[in-house]
């Protein structure tokens, strides 16, 4: 485990007995924390549901399904002259769904996905198995702060544009043809209210019936290709559509 | 059970112990063909993981979480001059999926969904939570042969559009402003040859990257709201959009 830690390899969580204390399992959570890898303390019978119980020895550490890169790693796969094209999830906690987005993102052509660290289901088998084979193209960064990540991509120059009951346009009519990161909220309260804050545009989603929204990534991939059909109208026409 | 089925209460399925046979059980399998609901022949094993095994008798009907309605009916949703707007699911396994398409529906405004009484995730509990409560305002049919299906929807003047990865435009180049049924295929192998044969335009989704197919709901969702889209363009501008 701890050579695990050392070789840097993905991790996504670390689960330690909360009952063991003492020299090995104490250096690790040390590691974790010096890399930033979330450590929740649990009872041995839940690490025994992991693995088997002889072979735990108090610590289990969940492998992420794919390597992690970083925010400018995605920027940086933009193509000379192509505007970036981010997708920052807030919140995701169920797979499919993730699994569901990065597919998306693949499919509209997305330059990467933005995840946090905590409060969000990090890239595992399930996520792998929901995308449906995306995961191996579609590059994931897992930031400690999302609305960090934000104001960094702000002074990039990338436009920011929030998926929200409240927004002022609706998807559509709003401008989404340049440098841009799309930010969906979680499945339970949507976007947080610093992330919201922190947005330069609000867009929604029309709703016709009695439900107020839509499934994450249902919202995701309506905001997405509209971003591949704005930016494809733009290449057609040759002028920013007005 | 016998009682139940004769009552009309509405039951997707029914598992009959297979090593049982006689009176009771024969009775009520007969009862059930008359009614088309699917019989599943499976061991006691099974049953025993539905219900304890003291209480079912050999046989275990799933109902479903809501009452099913008649195409017919979901014609007769649309207002007066409103043009009908349909749903047709051929082959969605995933609970999930079709909660989050009832969702989409209910949103979207289309007046009911059809899936196919085989060979389909019927409305279970599962359906119900991924609906987010959409399940109670969407009218859903489910009926034996979604070909039959198509043909009485063409007779009565819906277009019938498929969603599928050789069609012929891109969904937002095609005209979708009608009366209307969009048909999206199951997750696995998208639609049946038959259904796709009887579509009277195949729409495709672009796909940027190399995966090449998007999750179903997600597709069933881009769709939608395209429908939605030109039919606001319509009111707004008071001619079809050309």
């Amino acid at each position: 485990m701890r050579e695990a830690l050392k070789s840097g390899r993905p991790i996504n969580k670390i689960f330690v007995a909360g009952e063991m204390t003492g020299g090995p399992l104490r250096d690790i959570c040390f590691l974790a924390r010096e890399k930033r890898i979330p450590v929740q303390k649990v009872g041995r019978r839940r690490l025994d549901e992991f693995v088997p119980a002889a072979s735990h020895q108090g610590v289990v550490a969940l492998a992420a399904a794919k390597e992690y890169v970083e925010v400018g790693d995605i920027l940086a796969g933009a193509a000379p002259g192509e505007a970036p094209f981010l997708i920052v999830l807030d919140q995701i906690h169920d797979p499919r769904n993730l699994g569901a987005i990065l597919r998306t993102a693949d499919g509209s052509g997305a330059h990467g996905v933005v995840i946090p660290r905590r409060r969000s289901v990090p890239l595992t088998p399930a996520v792998a198995r929901a995308s449906a084979g995306a995961i191996e193209y579609v590059p994931v960064a897992r930031v400690s702060n999302i609305v960090q990540t934000i104001e960094f991509l702000k002074e990039k120059g990338i436009w920011i544009v929030g998926a929200d009951a409240e927004g002022e346009e609706i998807f559509w009519d709003a401008r989404l043809d340049g440098p841009l990161a799309l930010v969906i909220g979680g499945e339970d309260r949507g976007l947080g209210r610093l992330t919201r804050e922190r947005c330069d545009i609000l867009v929604r989603l029309p709703m016709a019936g009695r439900v107020n929204s839509l499934n994450a990534s249902v919202a995701a991939a309506l905001l997405a290709y509209e971003v591949v059909r704005q930016r494809r109208k733009v290449l057609n026409e040759g002028v920013p559509r007005s």
